[in-house]
């Protein structure tokens, strides 16, 4: 699977709410995808910095991505839990930030990942652990 | 501090991407505040049903209402982890989940609560714990 | 189900490692259970506290016991998540800290719990939500 | 600092409860460490797997482990939040499971951490992370 069949599978099954953040799709592995959230003016908070809601929402949406790249198509899954940690604030200067999702187990019903969050820097930003189940 | 301070409070500082929920603020109890999120059009996805990331939003905010009430004024935090829990899936015809914040413990640096969200059948949808950083 | 009925339940299946806890179920309920934790000598690390790895094995054996009161009887199952949250230390010289464990929803496949750990003051010290496979 | 300097420094604090888990420091390196965790008989429950309460006890453990590998010594802590997935059983016949620990941020008073847990054959049985308060 390319980042563009990728893309367009997340059209065809995201909300709108989500598809305004304009995530990108840039790579595409095995169990595990790269995508870029650009960060707007508009997920900027008060204090200047990214707000978590647009990370977290990145996040999941991340897990599902790399949950297709893994099954090699669009299956009907739900989010169990999502375990988010926040290590740096991102300031509303940088341009956009990198995700890594990867599917660390995928079992016949549940299955498990972990996404990291990373400014154009290289460092860490946010940092989450999820389970989904296959419906 | 009553319903309307809060609700704009939270005007003042929240990102345009996070007031296109529509949240509106209930009720406020001291370190503790309701809140409902309505089920909009734009929040569902594919599957028919109130995606995560709007979830995630909406418990996100809710717990920084709740903070507002316990300081009796907004003060610069952020969140340093967020664990959310999907028991039930909100089908698109539920008009608004009700979410209940609480200030578990306030510490001089960190701040602990738990977040629940309720279908109006009273079901708990979604269970979420939250550390919080006073900056 | 009785809180003797669930204590021996507890000591055939538990790990010796566990059942040196000496953890004692004070109240069964639907669904919920109460447990009390004695601050023994060797739960207590050099800082003068409970430690951590005592709570977290109490938590876990806390929310086994509520499925088994919820199921009313033991069945294999695993835990899929656990996430504990410390709030206050607890000091050597309290005698012994309460639980409560509650499951907060039970599916055909998953269950899901919160479980809280309160010193004798009612204060809450640690305060966990969990994810469980029925097998 | 090297595994054995490690290895004593953590005798000095862990709570006697943890020392019976026999965790043996096997590499250090900045910021990360590796521990074995042998499957003794007293940490298998009834089901003939590794008990998820030992699991964590060692992972919190590696976490403090790669905390003092960072700082270059032991210095008061304290486990903020844990969190735990348990992606796979751990059978008894294991001889001994492998630890990895690593902080992935160290702030001023907050550091982050995550921690894998490793059968023999590479697979991966847990995965956690975690937040730390330095006080």
């Amino acid at each position: 699977m390319d980042a563009q069949t990728l893309q367009a599978a997340f059209a065809d099954v995201a909300a709108d709410y989500v598809k305004r953040l304009d995530l990108r799709v840039t790579a595409v592995r095995p169990g595990e995808i790269d995508l870029a959230l650009p960060v707007a003016a508009e997920l900027v908070h008060g204090g200047g910095v990214l707000c978590g809601q647009a990370i977290m929402a990145a996040v999941d949406t991340a897990m599902v991505l790399a949950m297709i790249a893994e099954l090699g198509e669009f299956r009907p899954m739900t989010t169990v839990q999502l375990q988010t940690s926040f290590l740096r604030p991102i300031p509303r200067d940088v341009a956009e930030v990198a995700l890594t999702a990867r599917v660390l187990r995928r079992g016949k019903s549940l299955a498990f990942g972990e996404i990291s969050v990373r400014t154009p820097d290289g460092k860490l930003a946010a940092q989450a652990t999820t389970t989904y189940a296959l419906l």
